[in-house]
């Protein structure tokens, strides 16, 4: 950020208009880091107070439209790539380096990134999610997988970048194969797992080849315009929605810690800290997080490595004098420390960034590998948490059934692209009470484009919705008191038959799965065909899991438990939250997808029961569409779940719509033998 | 074995009747080694050709007199373990150990063990077919599993020895608890996997104590009349049923280990050897195996190293030049010369006994973990052996179709014992062709006894079938063309509302399974849950896998593919055999289980569906009794399908009954409608 983006004066008359007592060039910084954090829809101005306190309103308007100044200036990373390669390959050659690679990740584990790690998309364009470059001398290859391999020809130069399904061939396959005999291969430590690097140092010297560390990065040098660290205001989050004091996660993590014979657990992942320490912030998309790292002691005391610019006033009451704050740049000096104490120290290869944990084995320190101690915690929610969770989907549930009564009189729907719907679903949500933002980028699909489970529209795209078809949206936000996840598909017209056997295949199996028991220590791979069972039937199926699970005003992804064909998940515990979302989806055609959430109860004793028994608890309330379905297909009890669920959402919607969308969700849950075939 | 078990003249005089050309030493030992083998109920004579060819019927009479009286005056081991203790004890003590470890498993891997390897039961008394004594100075414990915590304490002298069940504490977890810091604990290399060695090291050490190999075993020293080797003829298994030539086995196996770069593979289980070399024995009871090892080069060439006196005339013609015979003591030399010419050698440290894979790294060999690489091609059946299969079930299913209509014409079925039974169904078994003994110690068991799933009834046993009880049979045969293995339960009189619920409960989850389609792909983990999930929405369950893999003309449980909730195995591919067996078992009350073996196979293309898949062809052939039906419970596609089996039960064995029995078989498989409930 240059001092051009802050005018002549480098922001000085704002910074004494707002009564900032730093520096000026520390205003600026500051600015510059709330800036490059994502705009919170739900609230605009909470992160002023981290400018000043009590600001008139003037003050406050100047701040505001500075702040948006710089956003709008703030060039996006996959902008203009070109000669971005050429200079990457000059540094490689300057570091005496044979390749370097390039993946797409930051460095703080997790979902989505703050702007600055966009490394990936400035350098190749492409702006997936997933996906890794390997830069070598001749050759530029871009490795992605099979969300991806529509997307990225798109978006890269094809006289530059070799596109790599990943489905052809492993990245350490292909660098095996490809590197000559005696290259050194460069990375960021900061940017791979420990794990990562293990797999892939091997694969070279299988070959003959290094796998180099380095730092900083190459691309940091180069890429002249990027963003600082966001800078989003972190908050307490309280007691009332938690349900336990971040005092009591502390000592509960802290006992797990010590029952591994660990002095101290190192917790890099935004999630787990936002919920240890019962804390939100704002600096990536989606999720409420705060950037930083955490060092817990057996003793319960933590060291927290958090910019603390970004800390509102009062934190450090909310978090007590158990818990230091210290700057991000101490968490090497005090890793070393654990070493030189000979202390024993938790952390997970699998999720930790391998600069971590090669400082922690050059320090000396003992390292038991062991998965993340707060997570297992963290996904069985709290009893205030699960009445967060469900008076937040009640609320969701207004929202989204005030969009689908809207849609539902849109006598043209072809004049509707899904843009427009999107955004309309988007503005439904935000009347709603402690709505602070979506908890991830709405997926609204029409046509063939639904048969993309990730579709994401362009922001200038104009698909309409056209009769005949399913639309699908996949959507979610995040309230103070919960996270939701919800996926319709709304038949738009007249549906084909075929159209209709497969929207009842994936009902049924969604059904088999919302309504099914389990003993305890039942894990989701378990679960994962009573889902797919009707479609298998069929000769059909679809590529994505059934569910995963979803955190308490947290990540809508969230680890553990997931129910997929994928093994070595958790066993479901009561107070987890998981999604159930089957789908069909027909290349080049149409995709149907039927998601709830819910959470994992306790089964009181069924008479002549010799075990104690879960099931699940649906927590989405809104109608399923029930138009595109079957009845000739479902089984009595398939249907009385049908209409026991609309009786539920009828009940509980009902009460908080307008009479005419009330009339409306009247027709939509009505019991199924009156909607007729 | 003495030499006055042959009488006065060390049986010189048997010798030159029979007119063995060998010394009067090896023909004792000859003899001692088929008299330690199993009586084969199939073909008793057998045997003969290994002493002589052409023998008179006077010369064969006394040489079966002979070996049964060698048989009748063998000492079971776990007969009168007074004292033994404490003679181990002592060599424990010579041997500068503080402890030493009896596990109950032998030199070669497998489920059946030779008499000679039945330590455990020789030190303890206790005959399970799992568990492990730890003897220690002051403390010698027993561990077993669930199955076994009813039966131990019967067998072993309290007084001497404590009962751990595997539930409270493992081994390891005991052991490093209970040893002294500085003990060394003693185990036979032979008889421990190397993983387990593994496992068992790092436990111990972390409290700084150690586990030291001990060969050969003191129990060997102090087991006087311990039994020898077996002796039981090796014969060439006809390529008309095992549908590939051995030369093609070993082709398509040392492909698989050249593609894992691998020079060689040690292949120490007994059914991998017999499958590839496509050959038959008979060292264990119920397996026809050749207790051996064999070494399968990368060219396809293998040394096989096994007792030659057990091969029949001719076997080495069968085997043909690619295949060394050599004797089993040549083993460690081999192996050596594997890792002096720089071999890698691939070996699966989970299967092998510790004793091979420290030997093969002394040597210098480099070792390659994977497992044996001849699994995967046997158990997927040549469509000859799914031919045989076929016919060797029909043939079954005529045998026990007898049986089931000799029972239901027993007018007191209170008059017949459980054993009675059992003899009964074995006795029809004997009287069809190709019948080569049972694949498994036949589970007879009524009221209370049927609700332990491994429940064995004692041999002088006398529980009396009673009505109003479940009778519960599971067997099977050994057939030259197939193994089988099925389970039936059976209303004695009338049962009770719950008993006809929860019987019905198992039949719809064998159904759902019976009928599944599922992707390429899919593991068992993922279809398990089918067949539990109409017991799971009562609360109830049942504590063993739904269903294991079966061999052909080999092991009735064969590894890689199962159907259970433990993560881990294969993929089900096209070929495999596998049970479909789910139960419920009610505490001092009752159980039930219904198995059919079944085959993977590959669905003709369905119309509209976008990807391959798989279904199960049903083997096995027999009613299953309707009587305790609650058809109310049934959907209709439950009750087609039942009928259905049923209808194609009768078609085939109906032809082969006598006109009682056929009357019989057609009320039984009348369909359910006209049963009635």
């Amino acid at each position: 950020m240059t001092a051009d983006a802050f005018g002549d004066d480098g922001g000085d008359a704002l910074r004494q208009k707002v009564g900032f007592a730093g520096t000026p060039a520390a205003f600026r910084s500051l600015l510059a880091g709330i800036a490059a954090a994502p705009e919170q829809p739900g609230g605009s101005a909470d992160w002023s107070v981290l400018v000043g306190q009590g600001l008139e309103s003037e003050a406050l308007a100047a701040l505001e439209r500075e702040a948006s100044r710089l956003r709008r200036g703030a060039i996006p990373a996959g902008d203009a790539p070109t000669g971005r390669l050429a200079a990457l390959r000059q540094a490689i050659t300057d570091l005496d380096l044979a390749g370097f690679v390039v993946p797409r990740s930051g460095q703080h584990p997790g979902e989505y990134l703050p702007a600055q790690d966009e490394r990936l998309a400035w350098l190749t364009g492409f702006t997936g999610s997933a996906g890794t470059a390997v830069v070598l001398a001749e050759t530029a290859a871009l490795f992605v997988d099979g969300r991806y391999t529509v997307q990225a020809p798109k978006q890269i130069d094809p006289s530059l970048w070799t596109l790599c399904p990943l489905t052809d061939l492993p990245l350490e396959a292909w660098l095996a194969r490809t590197v000559p005999a005696d290259a050194r291969i460069g990375y960021d430590p900061w940017l791979h797992t420990a794990a990562w690097v293990d797999k892939m140092r091997k694969a070279l010297e299988r070959r003959g080849a290094q796998l180099v560390p380095v730092e900083p990065n190459p691309i940091d040098a180069l890429w002249t315009d990027r963003p600082p660290s966001p800078i989003a205001p972190v908050l307490p989050h309280a007691e009332a929605f938690a349900g336990r004091a971040a005092s009591d996660k502390r000592s509960l993590v802290a006992e797990a810690v010590a029952s591994h014979d660990a002095d101290a657990a190192v917790i890099t992942a935004p999630e787990s800290i936002a919920w240890m320490l019962n804390v939100r912030g704002g600096d990536v998309p989606f999720t409420p997080l705060a950037l930083s790292r955490l060092i817990l002691h057996a003793d319960g005391t933590a060291q927290w490595f958090v910019d603390d610019r970004k800390l509102v006033p009062g934190l450090h009451a909310h978090l007590g004098n158990q818990v230091s704050v210290l700057p991000e740049t101490a968490f090497g000096s005090a890793l070393d420390a654990l070493g030189q104490a000979g202390k024993t120290v938790l952390a997970e290869p699998a999720n930790t960034a391998a600069w971590t944990i090669d400082r922690l084995h050059r320090s000396g320190a003992k390292l038991r590998h062991e998965a993340d101690p707060s997570a297992r915690f963290r996904c069985c929610k709290t009893e205030p948490e699960l009445h967060g969770a469900r008076v937040a989907h009640l609320r969701d549930g207004v929202a989204v059934s005030r969009f689908l009564a809207w849609l539902s009189r849109q006598d043209d729907p072809a004049l509707h692209s899904e843009n427009a719907v999107a955004d309309r679903l988007m503005a439904e949500r935000k009347r709603v009470q402690r709505y602070r933002g979506d908890s991830f980028g709405t997926i609204a699909a029409t046509g063939a484009n639904a048969a993309l489970p990730h579709y994401q529209a362009a922001p200038d795209g104009d698909v309409r919705l056209e009769p005949g078809s399913f639309f699908l949206f996949d959507s979610g936000a995040q309230y103070l008191d919960g996270t939701t996840d919800i996926t319709r598909t709304v038949a738009i017209g007249t549906v084909s038959p075929e159209m209709r056997e497969r929207y009842t295949l994936v009902l049924k199996g969604h059904i088999a799965l919302a309504t099914a028991r389990f003993p305890v220590g039942t894990t989701g791979i378990q679960l994962d065909a009573l889902a797919r069972q009707f479609l298998w039937q069929a000769g059909l199926d679809y590529d994505h899991g059934t569910g995963h699970g979803v955190g308490s005003y947290l990540g809508v992804h969230e680890g553990s438990a997931r129910i997929s064909k994928q093994p070595g998940a958790v066993a479901l515990e009561p107070g987890m939250i998981l999604s159930i979302e089957p789908g069909y989806y027909k290349p080049g055609a149409y995709g149907i997808r039927i998601e709830n959430l819910v959470a994992v109860r306790t089964v009181p004793a069924l008479p002549g029961s010799d075990r104690q028994m879960l099931d699940f608890e649906t927590l989405t309330l809104a109608p399923i569409d029930l138009t595109p379905v079957e009845p000739m297909l479902l089984s009595p009890s398939e249907t009385a779940w049908i209409d026991g669920y609309h009786r539920q959402v009828r009940d509980a919607l009902g009460p908080e719509l307008s009479p005419e969308d009330q009339a409306w969700l009247n027709r939509a849950t009505a019991p199924l033998e009156t909607v007729g075939g």
